[in-house]
């Protein structure tokens, strides 16, 4: 029997993921949730850009939608903190139906987030269900990959994360969510109110910091400009010279004044070389590259998508990448 | 409190994960066995090569040892099939003691080794104990990493591992599972009696098409030698142009005659550019490249140590990696 998913936030990427679940085998659409006005009430195959009619029409309702869905699992993708979800996961646990989220802050716990990630918790447990935050960073390549690429070491010191991304390919949210078009003076005053920053270095290297028995004494996080040199376009922004193209972010995890997390990241239109790589030192030193990186965009859906089975099998409660089974891709044959 | 390890088998890896286990926190070695005549009664330290006494004896015979060290895990590391170590195996459960081990042929379960593999699931449970298989490859390397990176992707075609390795820094017996030294005529010989080769790739390629929700139709397995072009030597041993330096190693899996999964190993004294490189052919296309390539006695001392807390927290039975949440470096503290 297929998995029943309904798809709550249609945006670029929750429209990548209801994509994915209507056309792959072992999942079934049965409904899409958004409360936009220009999406309401269209057919949600046509909000999501499926070419086809999926016969379900997007509502702005989770609670009354995922009954008359008789969903399996809802896949939440409304926003990063677990703040700004809250509402909705507790209308979506009421409701008795486990989540996959994109949420950030949902990736992992921090002491931040305690209060609100045991309340979570504990829903989750009373409704019977699980609960995953997850993606491609936080849920992968700062956090996952790295964690067991450790697996053949006798000793580790420190792990260092790069991520190089070419925003061009990016979704146009990820674009403004990196400052690209903003003046040196814009992306000042957009850091500071937060608007412009990658979310999810913190709860990398909290499950990190974890998972390698490290009690941090102090974690920084620390967001500049990149400066275009020449104009640089992509499908939805132009950026002239002297304008902001993106970020360049590092998050690092200090424990007696030594560094041993360091995530890096540099997300701009025009990065040239986009790759992941991730090094352990210790013993064995390890490095890892992938050429060309992870798609953000396209590999969170996947990611969502391949760890929904995962959920359905996993004990009640908010759960993170440390706890499940490793993922891979779901054939679902 | 911290785990009570008893090593079976004290050769080159036995040993490394025995020192591994004196030297880490969060483990306590308290107990070696070995058959070798040459290695009874002297103190375990001293035949790891640990430097120090760890105030126990080597002893011939497992059942006794386990209890009287109240071991928590035997480290099994006696052999490569499951035949070869199901005498020991029904003796540790019976005692009811948890299990890993190095033993290639019980990373996976494959359809020529399921009466075996389902007696020891059956005997875990009934000793309600844990039992694992594992290493760098099979383990790690060729399955578990490579299923790992699948996990971004909407769609996998085909899975390619290359795993080449300068054998002049491996154990003797390794280099002698590879067959240096050898004539063309012997390893052609010591292929057909099984004694040459690596072995692994069926229970590699099990896992990942069964991750996959591939259902194979073929497996073939082929080894050939790597001849000398001028003498090459390693700490054990020298061949000189015309002999055997290792070997090339193919296994490849077919559904409807389409390959989904290539496992290629170039083993041999001198191979130059080490590494190990994964490709998932799909959406997207994803590769992964670590220079130097893991090592694989130190990487598989390593895995079996790291994975030890996981299995004494996994549920009873024949597991496989697979099955626990993805491993790393235990820090244990």
């Amino acid at each position: 029997m297929a998995i029943r998913v309904v798809q709550i936030g249609l945006g670029p990427v929750g429209a990548a993921i209801a994509r994915q679940v209507a056309a792959r085998k072992g999942f079934q659409l049965v409904g899409g949730i958004d409360i936009d006005p220009a999406k309401a009430d269209r057919d949600v195959g046509d909000v999501i850009g499926l070419g086809r009619s999926v016969r379900v029409r997007v509502s702005p309702d989770p609670a009354k939608a995922l009954k008359a869905a008789r969903a399996h699992v809802a896949v939440l993708c409304t926003g990063s903190t677990l703040a700004s979800i809250m509402p909705q996961v507790e209308q979506i646990l009421k409701a008795r139906v486990a989540i996959v989220s994109t949420s950030e802050e949902m990736a992992y716990p921090t002491r931040r987030n305690l209060r609100l990630w045991n309340r979570i918790d504990g829903l989750a447990k009373r409704a019977k269900v699980a609960v995953l935050g997850t993606g491609i960073n936080p849920g992968f390549v700062m956090d996952l990959l790295p964690l067991l690429l450790t697996t053949p070491c006798e000793r580790v010191d420190a792990i260092v994360v790069n991520r190089v991304i070419d925003a061009r390919a990016r979704r146009l949210p990820f674009q403004q969510k990196i400052g690209a078009g903003l003046t040196p003076a814009q992306f000042k005053a957009q850091v500071e109110d937060g608007t412009v920053r990658h979310v999810g270095f913190a709860q990398s290297i909290q499950m990190l910091a974890d998972a390698m028995g490290w009690r941090l004494d102090r974690v920084t996080e620390e967001v500049k400009p990149r400066l275009a040199n020449e104009t640089v376009a992509s499908e939805f922004l132009a950026v002239d010279p002297g304008y902001v193209s993106g970020i360049v972010q590092d998050g690092v995890g200090f424990r007696k004044g030594a560094v041993k997390i360091r995530l890096h990241l540099e997300a701009y239109l025009g990065a040239p070389d986009s790759h992941d790589s991730i090094l352990i030192e210790g013993s064995p030193r390890l490095s890892l590259t992938i050429p060309g990186g992870i798609h953000g965009d396209a590999g969170t859906a996947s990611v969502i998508v391949n760890c929904i089975p995962r959920v359905l099998a996993a004990r009640p409660g908010l759960r993170t990448m440390r706890d499940l089974p490793v993922p891979g891709f779901c054939g679902g044959s």
